[in-house]
């Protein structure tokens, strides 16, 4: 089996099931592994920003700074409301658990699937993005973008069915190297700006010159619309709340603090990089990003342009990457509830949830296809998921806080003992309102972003999204309900097997008289039992000399001949075996083939490998069992000596059939 | 099975073999079937040919008259060369019959790999510059060629599998559109340049710009590139060599005479619209086709440009679908001969040669997404193929003229008799030798232009076609040594089946005790052999309550549980499938496998399908049959009621596998 060599060699040696890892991380590292996510949008949202206000002129790119004033206020809000999430759910407290904890099935699969198809998204627009930073530096490269994209993506599958360890390190170096790119470019431009030394960007590859004249609504339409381009800088605040058991203890405290980090930094480097780009007059362009114009004023041309922008390209990367960690567990979690198909709860070899990777890296990948890698294109069907679970988790939250409220009022929760729920355990806790006022304040202001963003950008995509996740949790509905169904049918409490011995007919399916027919009749012979020798004649040429040849090489049973005016292999047996279903209808049909066995896959390809199309078409007949009895080239080879040339001729004129 | 239903929909209803057509066309129905290809050409040579000398310079495009002179020179000597195989093989002279009757073995392959490269890139191509013409006619669809091309692609795919009957009536209209608008355009620019009324063709957009000053040898190479790329305008006069036996008696003549027509109608429109394209100062542009721009002059903005743009379009769609037709029938040749594997030789319901199909598609669907769509990217690998089979062809036909010569001389050939070839028949001609003179002179401009095209366009995409065809060739006769091999090792003249009894081992796999097990057991049970029940213990917390019911609920045969700490379900199958071969060496090992078939392939998703991985596992063992005894979903609703709910979590609780 040299296809299992060349498995290991690619996703490396099996790990045992005792062998999941038990790793838990500082804060420093907890900042690395969970920011990515959240500080990489800073690389591709100030630019969508632009680029929607591009269609009323460069004159109107001062909107972009109060913009991004309202979306960091917005920020501030989400990170002191989330920080309570953590505080309540030590053990994680993503938006599945905290819905389904607080608010029943609906919601939290609602949240799943709101969070499933933002994990694609998160995949498909850092690759894209991080791939225009690629192509910033070097515009070679603009035409092959998809198929870069896809590239990566590709690798990143590869690595990620291999099974990432020690992910803290890994991400420690990328993650800290653009935070000290992104300061030191930010602080540098605003020292060149008090000193009065900083530029101005200059002529910018693909920048855009349309300008329309909006008034009224249809200005408000588009500055509510480049506002929703800038939430996407948000996304990824939840990470850390997903991930707190990651974190030493006290696991909460630990967590809670590396997020007012996370916050802050992106705070300080999405408002310095949108103030920097205002003051250099950076340009809306799908050809060269944002931080590219700003570097490139600040630090000129050469190596630290290059360096701030591969750091971006890096951090995109790992934030893709972080999905690639999250997209398979979710899934699994609702496959593990019956909601998802079970395969995504299988461990590969390397305890990877390996269904869950391949099938994230094929929707990225087609996402990014169809959108031809356009950053621009897939910001409108983005971060509606996020704010929509955003939504969820906070309005368990307040929810959560009026059972704490309740329970001290009847005086079943007091200041010493403790009630546990699905996931987190209700604390006495005297500012319980306000509290609750918080997390209420932060699930109207995120419904408020969906509902801004659905809105402003329902023709340009998000009318997808609008009709998917409503789909997706009926899909999940649907599949949870056939579970059950089939789990309530199988079983068999209270039943016993029955004594009985039932008829069996068998018949063996021959394409000529050649050693695999020989072994079929020798297998046939020592089973036992009666068989007659089916043959369809799709060829009728041939039918005189297969009769002559059975006679002379095999001379007993039964060979019956079905006729096939339509060259079809599958339906004349499917007939038949129905027939002698027909007369037994208690029994069982077995049905023999053979099969040639090349050894290797390449040259099994090379046969009709018409067992499979057997298989298929007696797929949906009860009671019918096909057996396969295969016949190996390599020991034919062993005993044989050459066969004579007419033979051989007959041989290799094998029919023309159809499936 | 509805899903028999949609493919009736799509595909139609079968065909019966004796349904095959025989159909025999007019002359001027011949010129619309095979003159697509050909013509079709004129939609993107003359744009290639002014892309290349861009290079240089719009001051350069005068160039683009004298490089068109020069290939209506190469495709007279080409229609005269080809005018003589017509009749020398009234039964069809394509390239590989011609190389093989010839030539021999190897250079017959080497044709057939040489066309089967050129038909995918062929569909690639006419596709790519099919959009071209709609994304000049409509510019916002510029940013969607590849979408559109994969879509178009597909469309073809269907339509074929389906197959094109009365083939002939649905070429003509689209051809004589085609060849309409192009000579109503090519007239009124001379017309209009006659009387001085034609204008210029002002701004292009995408128009180069760049201009490099080029002198020597770099210049000299530039100008070979550009007539390279214009000598994709001859390719397609191959097809009606092809397809004789599709035209009416006297075959030949008819034939030969729509050839001639063919070649004048070609040579018409590349020289006209080259011309009329150096009078309005065409620009090279890959946004703006050049019969776009030449239509924009001669017949303005309006409705006349776009019909000549839509009759461009559907005769590149209608060139793409000849090699739909000639790469099937090809390929089935080869797959016939033993050189391809034999599934190209089956013809699916719709008596369409169905996997030729299917690949073809998929290989021009690939390099479309390679090349992303640009016609320009694909060009160096276009041709080349071409080229080497007419060359292959011409020099079969210089052999075949000595062969003449040398029976003529010793007296075997008069003009009284004859002599049949492998696939034409040798006649007294006492002007042998001036014809073979121009076959001779046929192949070698071709074999020159090949070589030009492959040196002028190496570093740009030819040298995947210096590497890719030889790499065919190889392969050809690997999988036609692997087919007699395989002939030689099957074949039993002179043998008899032994007529003894080899012993049988059963084995039970099973998951869980619930009624696939119960059915497995009966069935076991039914064949009247002694067998062992085995279980893989992915799940160590399931084993103690599978034993129980094992206990309550059969109560017979032994369970075996067999350890799997890396989780595998197949491996200790496997290792103990073979202890029991090594026990009894020459007998068999039965596995018997349950699966439940819940009647449509989505809900079938959803469950584990591990008897596949089983087969999978057991695939290189011989002796080993495998039996899988189904359970329908539907026959277990009809005879159950509901079973108890413990029972029911114990089934939703599947253990975690891998392969």
């Amino acid at each position: 089996m040299h296809l299992s060599k060349v498995r290991r060699w690619v996703f490396g040696r099996p790990l045992k099931t005792i062998d999941a890892p038990h790793q838990s991380i500082s804060k420093t590292v907890g900042l690395a592994v969970f920011a990515s996510d959240s500080l990489s949008s800073v690389a591709y949202a100030g630019g969508e920003i632009l680029l929607v206000l591009a269609t009323i002129g460069a004159a109107h790119y001062w909107l972009a700074v109060p913009i991004t004033v309202a979306i960091c206020i917005l920020l501030i809000i989400l990170t002191l409301s989330y920080r309570q999430t953590i505080f309540a759910y030590p053990g994680g407290g993503g938006a599945y658990i905290v819905a389904r904890d607080n608010l029943g099935e609906a919601p939290a699969q609602g949240a799943g699937a709101a969070l499933l198809t933002d994990y694609v998204l998160t995949v498909s627009v850092s690759i894209a993005s991080g791939v225009d930073q690629i192509a910033s530096a070097f515009p070679v490269l603009f035409d092959y973008k998809v198929q870069l994209s896809l590239f990566l993506i590709l690798v990143m599958a590869l690595v990620n069915l291999r099974g990432v360890k020690e992910s803290g390190r890994i991400f420690a170096l990328p993650t800290y190297y653009f935070i000290t790119m992104m300061l030191l470019m930010i602080g540098a431009g605003f020292w060149q700006a008090v000193n009065g030394t900083l530029g101005v960007v200059g002529e910018v590859p693909g920048a855009h010159l349309e300008t329309v004249s909006l008034t009224g609504l249809a200005l408000g339409l588009l500055i509510l619309r480049a506002f929703s381009s800038g939430t996407t800088a948000v996304t990824g605040v939840e990470a850390i709340s997903n991930g707190i058991t990651a974190f030493k203890e006290p696991r909460s405290k630990n967590a809670a603090t590396t997020l007012l980090w996370d916050a802050a930094l992106l705070m300080v480097m999405f408002l310095g990089l949108g103030t920097l780009g205002y003051l250099i007059g950076a340009q809306a362009s799908e050809q060269e990003v944002l931080i590219s114009q700003v570097a490139r004023v600040v630090f000129g041309d050469g190596t630290l342009r290059l360096l701030t922008l591969s750091s971006a390209t890096v951090i995109l990367i790992m934030a893709a990457n972080t999905s690639f960690a999250d997209f398979p567990r979710l899934a699994a979690l609702h496959a593990g509830d019956g909601f998802l198909p079970k395969q995504f709860t299988f461990r590969g070899s390397r305890l990877v949830f390996s269904t869950g990777v391949i099938i994230l890296a094929a929707l990225a990948s087609l996402l990014i296809f169809i959108f031809g890698g356009n950053v621009s294109r897939l910001i409108p069907l983005y971060a509606i998921g996020v704010f929509l679970s955003f939504t969820l988790s906070q309005a368990g939250m307040v929810k959560r806080w009026q059972k704490v409220g309740e329970l001290m009022r009847t005086g079943q929760l007091t200041p010493s003992n403790e009630i546990a729920t699905l996931g987190s355990i209700l604390r006495y806790d005297h500012l319980w309102r306000p509290k609750q006022a918080l997390n209420a304040l932060g699930a109207v202001i995120t419904a408020i972003v969906t509902l801004v963003f659905l809105v402003s950008k329902f023709t340009q995509g998000a009318w997808i999204i609008a009709i998917l996740i409503p789909s997706l949790l009926l899909l999940f509905f649907r599949i949870h309900h056939h579970y059950r169904h089939v789990a309530q049918v199988l079983s068999t409490a209270g039943e016993h097997v029955s004594a009985g011995r039932f008829p069996i007919q068998t018949i063996l399916l021959i394409s000529d008289v050649h050693r695999e027919t020989l072994r079929l009749v020798e297998y046939a012979n020592s089973l036992g039992v009666p068989w007659t020798a089916i043959h369809v004649g799709v060829n009728e040429g041939r039918l005189e000399s297969i009769h002559q040849k059975w006679q002379e090489r095999v001379g007993m049973g039964e060979l019956v001949i079905l006729p096939s005016p339509y060259r079809s292999l599958s339906q004349p047996i499917r007939h038949y075996v129905k027939s002698l279903l027909a007369q037994a209808p208690n029994g069982y049909v077995q049905v023999l083939m053979g099969q040639l066995r090349t050894g290797s896959p390449m040259t099994q390809l090379l046969h009709q490998n018409s067992h499979f199309i057997e298989q298929l078409a007696l797929q949906d007949l009860d009671h019918v069992v096909v057996a396969v009895v295969p016949i190996q080239l390599s020991a034919l080879e062993q005993e044989e000596d050459e066969g004579d040339a007419d033979d051989v001729r007959a041989e290799l004129a094998e029919p023309p059939v159809r499936v």
